[in-house]
């Protein structure tokens, strides 16, 4: 743990403005804790940034894409092709993500991780980090080397450098036909649980593909023989490079000072990995939704995290973090803008 | 039932958009379903609309306000003061209402249905509609008159025609000291359920506090002797001016096609009294957030109702039904903006 290299360590957060932004949330023209999660929001958005006067933008969302050798196994109902064609739609402005960023004035970069098929060199969306063109398939190699897990950390944190210098929301997001099964295979080896209890139905996977994915996962975790404490030893076996480089972004924006939102079940692996090596890193991350993909709510409860988000969704592409970037904005509003009881002339209890 | 006049009648919704709708939803670049309640929503307000290009803009939410002469019995830690307070806050533009309809592009209005203080004659936020300062206190009197409740529904459907004739969306709002008294007193009447199962904190009451309401309730219900199937009389003895309003705005806006969003506690007991009279407003309707305030919960079940939000926030003036207009957005967006396997090239499973 201690190895980790010094832009990946996080700071845990002083408490001394407490008081001060309790103190404010208190003040405003409402009953005590009548905003709920919001207040928790913007308590925690103060408190990251240490500021009476938090900010929620801009916001930045980062969506890394690449490809997995495990489709080799037949676990996705969509053929592997489809990472790259997604992909391209992003450049397009036509998938779910662009339109959500478009609505929510977030900021959108799509990072090639690893993708398969052929990209453009250049565009305005696009940021172009090939490690490898998609992983080993974890249930007969390691899905990646030493040395490309490195990488791909060093990657992410680069992207959140590079991108996201100003933003004061780092959001991330992926796509990756198969990595549902990667960030189960992730989840039950961090936990130690059985696949069993984390695969979900990814993109549409039938029972009878599930009962598969799992199958393939007992293999991938026997062949490994993965222990729960080593975090990046089960990053490299059977992750994937779009959620390695992940790892190394929430890192990165947490050890920056950026308030952390956090997507559903694949980023969750990812951001469970970076946990693992940095416990900080929670205080600086919000769980923007609960996925509809069903090993997500164990994850949570187990982290004991609260999302703010129950929709069902499950559609990737960090589309549930960007769905809650409205409630931070609400959040920082209220903090910011309501009177207070003395300045409306309000009376109090 | 049949006596309501012409303005409040709502129509059925036709299905025959419904399996364009769905297949407009499903050629989406995203897996099935995977949008989760964004594409109930986007269908429900296609439906409504009798649309393929279904609009949640412009927003209209009016805020109601009046006071409550059960205060009378204590039965709120704020004195009755604060209603008029608290307009002269929305006027101000200070409260959480005014900060999260700037935030969400909505247009606001609040409307003086019947605050006991005095208010300004002409502000461009307010509309006044006073038919009488403040309601009878309901253990020893009915809150309004026949005459006055009739004159209540007809100023909410006027303040619609009058201030949402464009909107896409009418979201509903209340202030009113002493208002969750009420509203547990109609939902207790309306459902045949004891008061003590609806009553909750409101603004902040003590166990204590909370104890007395349950058996302030009980007095009223027991003097006023009223069924569940009078709906109407229920909101003459025990309902509020503000109540009664939104009542006749609920009932004229879906009477208009317009998408009705419904918040807490409070706007769910007018709405409940409004889909008694007039079933078919459920199809119109779509329901915000789960209110911290402990009834809420057991009316939505009641209704077999799915809230967009959870957030724990129970402050009223709309604030949970506008923190959920930004879903609304994002899903008529990804409905109009995003692309279809076929255009993108996106191979189907």
């Amino acid at each position: 743990m201690n190895s980790l290299p010094a832009p990946f360590t996080i700071l845990s957060l002083s408490p001394a403005l407490d008081p001060h932004i309790q103190q404010i949330i208190d003040q405003k023209t409402k009953p005590p804790g009548s905003l709920g999660q919001l207040e928790t929001v913007a308590a925690q958005i103060a408190r990251i940034q240490q500021s009476l006067h938090p900010q929620s933008q801009p916001v930045c969302h980062l969506v890394f894409a690449a490809d997995h050798g495990v489709c080799a196994e037949q676990v996705s109902p969509y053929p592997s092709e489809v990472t790259t064609q997604m992909v391209l739609n992003f450049l397009q402005g036509g998938a779910a993500i662009n339109v959500f960023c478009r609505h929510t004035g977030t900021d959108l970069k799509v990072i090639n991780a690893g993708v398969r098929g052929e990209l453009p060199q250049h565009h305005p969306l696009l940021e172009t980090r090939l490690v490898r063109r998609g992983t080993g398939n974890m249930v007969a190699e390691a899905a990646l080397t030493t040395a490309e897990m490195w990488a791909c950390l060093h990657h992410g944190r680069e992207v959140v450098e590079q991108h996201a210098p100003e933003a004061a929301v780092v959001s991330l997001g992926e796509m990756g036909i198969g990595n549902s099964t990667s960030a189960a295979a992730i989840i039950a080896a961090l936990f130690g649980w059985p696949p069993a209890e984390v695969v979900g139905a990814g993109t549409g996977a039938s029972a009878e593909m599930q009962a598969h994915k799992v199958a393939v996962i007992q293999r991938a975790l026997t062949r490994h023989a993965l222990a729960p404490d080593q975090p990046l030893e089960i990053l490299r076996c059977v992750g994937g490079l779009e959620i390695s480089m992940m790892v190394g972004a929430y890192l990165r924006a947490a050890a920056l000072g950026k308030v952390v939102l956090v997507d559903g079940f694949i980023a969750t692996s990812a951001w469970a990995i970076a946990h693992a090596l940095q416990p900080h890193l929670r205080d600086y991350s919000i769980f923007a939704h609960l996925s509809g993909e069903q090993g997500h709510a164990r994850v949570l409860a187990a982290l004991s995290v609260e999302p703010l988000l129950q929709l069902g969704m499950r559609l990737g592409e960090g589309t549930g973090a960007i769905t809650a970037v409205p409630l931070l904005h609400l959040a920082t509003a209220f903090f910011n803008e309501m009177a207070s009881f003395a300045e409306a002339g309000v009376s109090q209890k």
